[in-house]
């Protein structure tokens, strides 16, 4: 392959012309596809069916500890649960509390309660002139939702390949006090599918920040998401290790069943420092009585252990691995060494991401609009919506069947190809 | 019945050595009884049982508008939901929205978003140096605990027969700008089992609050919670009422199935104007990206339609009504004419509301524990559990067995009868 930079004006005329030849066709065909968002397909769902079976009207519906989980009581989760999803989280059953069907929802309370209540006791947030998140880029357009909401000031922290720009962390967080947080997806990270590093999770836990009251805010969206059996990533658990270093109160873990069992009908947990959970369960008991405890023992039941919940996850890999490896495909076949984008082979999560050249990505992902492909909006993948160099773009080709998504991504790169060429064009003027 | 204030010292003094051999052999016989929550017994949760069975794996999981519900999607309910929870609160289905488990969740996020954010623009209530709400007393705890959660000062307003002492609200919503709102459980209210008149309703609906963002936290959590066919309350439905008087933005209504199918799984709505829930979704697309669609196809399909929970709630009415009976009964035979104590004969909810003589409360609730029988703490009906009367008392009848009950209502009335000799006889010094 010829690097499109390294082509002369007449020959990308040609080649733009041949190339809006082909999108003029399938252009014609009216398609409507949508890679925009990390939804699992039906056949997914259908793995978790079962879960429809597992109580019925002739069920115990007593949870281990002899609760009857029709009524109320039990605040943080049945111990079935907790046992279930601190597995999946890697930490003591002690260690976590669980919540409803969103992980996204005690992600955005723990920021609320912040704001009015401060963390562990220090002071709240809105009675500061200024509270700061750190935002590692590209990252998920969700977490950077809930501190705009809330009016944090967001900063731009560069992903590397072995997550997020350390050196600028460790800088920032240790001489600004008003920095109170920094967002993580630190396994099959969101959008990159990148994993933390052994090193950056040591740098992590040894982070000695400003703020007495700065938490790692860690998604642990995709923690057992992996798309191979024998490639997979291995990411160290940061409750002990922060533990280890004396920082044992410096990060929320999160997660939840939600790309597991059903999005919105799943399970979700925080997992912190007794500490942390002291001060969670304090404002709980006065939000709530309890969450749905019949769910959590059907999921508890459903997937009997961590084992169970395991080989369930094996399913959906092969249900995903062969979409994803139909889209990067693509990308190396018509993408490779043209010099127009980049982009890295996930091992797991639901997303690939792609770099276009600077000052590209929305044109692009207008112009598939124009064929009838749906992306994520440019720009989501940053704080504000607002990508500086107007070049990423997250993929997500977990929703549309596998013939779909090969059309989508022969969509996509023909976009590509005409944007990137009108830019070197542009530039050759 | 001679009222024991007539009663001589030498006559009081009689009595209680009678009484009190009588407290001694009930105590031996080392009971544990609790009057103490408003939870639904073991039979009246069979009732919902079918609701396991109602969603299996051969189920079609869409819901009317054709989502999958098992699936992300659907940011505010499921159209069969909002009809069958509208139809409960009597308000249209487009002026609710559909959350997860627990309605006191949604009244403690409402209160959280005000604090944080404002209500529909106004100042955000963490800016101001002063928040105060109105709370009808004696009232509902877990309402108290979530406004002194957030700071806000509480000002007592005494319950009447026909609902809050409205004279004084009418005055203090009019006069002050720091007043913000109302709690009201206005049917079959905890702990009196009042509902609120009609005069009481207009009176709410033509309110003139000199805050902007005051609003009326209408819980209607036992709307539809009768314990008799024949005899029932009737409750103004308030939202249509203050659109009426040109308040259309004035009321929050709560509701939830709680006490309907499952206590902790089941399903609560948000009912208000259209430019509340404006603000109320803003917030929410931020928070979560829908709450369990699965539970609320599982309620709808389950009860159908309105009529299938009315006629669900009238097996409730059967399980309650002789528990409530039973309780009243003791009463009125034990303490009838006695003149120390009064209460209300609810047609409706889940409490019995006993008022002792001033400065018995504690002792009582103290006194019938000795016995084994756990009553509601004295205070817990009043903002920061201070009765200042020192004298109501929350009986809640629907848990314990009829036989239970039977001997917890004597041990009670026995605990009346001891505290309020000594009350006497301390006067009498």
């Amino acid at each position: 392959m010829v690097s499109y930079s390294e082509l002369g004006r007449e020959e990308l005329l040609n080649l733009k012309s041949k190339l809006e030849e082909q999108f003029s066709e399938v252009k014609a065909k009216g398609l409507k596809l949508d890679m925009s968002r990390g939804k699992p397909s039906a056949s997914q769902l259908d793995l978790a069916m079962g879960m429809m079976d597992v109580l019925n009207s002739k069920s115990d519906l007593k949870c281990q500890e002899g609760v009857d989980c029709r009524n109320y009581g039990v605040l943080d989760g049945i111990q079935e649960a907790k046992q279930l999803l601190a597995d999946m989280m890697e930490v003591p059953k002690d260690n976590i509390v669980i919540f409803g069907n969103s992980s996204l929802n005690v992600m955005y309370d723990t920021i609320a309660r912040s704001m009015t209540h401060g963390v562990m006791g220090s002071t709240p947030w809105c009675k500061l002139d200024k509270v700061k998140f750190l935002c590692p880029v590209p990252g998920y357009d969700r977490h950077f939702a809930i501190t705009e909401h809330f009016g944090i000031e967001m900063i731009n922290i560069p992903m590397t390949e072995n997550g997020p720009d350390m050196d600028l962390v460790e800088k920032l967080v240790s001489e600004d006090k008003a920095i109170k947080g920094i967002w993580c997806v630190p396994k099959y990270s969101n959008p990159q599918g990148i994993t933390y590093s052994d090193e950056t999770v040591h740098r992590f836990a040894k982070l000695k920040p400003a703020a007495e009251d700065f938490r790692i805010y860690w998604d642990n969206a995709y923690g057992i998401h992996h798309l191979y059996e024998d490639k997979q990533d291995y990411l160290i658990e940061i409750l002990m290790e922060c533990k280890k270093e004396g920082n044992p109160n410096m990060v929320y873990k999160f997660c939840s069943t939600s790309k597991v069992s059903f999005p919105g009908s799943g399970v979700s947990a925080i997992a912190a420092s007794d500490a942390n959970l002291v001060a969670i369960r304090k404002q709980m008991t006065i939000q709530t009585i309890g969450h749905d405890k019949l769910n959590q023992l059907r999921h508890a039941r459903f997937y009997k252990d961590i084992h169970g919940m395991v080989e369930h996850m094996k399913l959906h890999a092969d249900i995903l691995r062969p979409k994803f490896e139909t889209v990067l495909s693509v990308l190396e076949k018509e993408l490779g060494g043209l010099g127009i984008g980049s982009w890295l082979v996930p091992r797991g999560g639901y997303f690939i991401s792609f770099d276009a050249m600077e000052g590209c990505a929305k044109a692009i992902v207008s112009k598939a609009k124009e064929a009838g492909v749906i992306m994520t909006p440019a720009g989501a993948t940053f704080p504000y919506g607002k990508d500086p160099k107007d070049s990423n773009i997250r993929i997500a080709p977990s929703y549309p069947t596998p013939d779909e998504l090969k059309i989508a991504a022969e969509i996509f790169v023909l976009s590509v190809k005409l944007v990137s060429i009108d830019k070197l064009l542009e530039e050759k003027k």
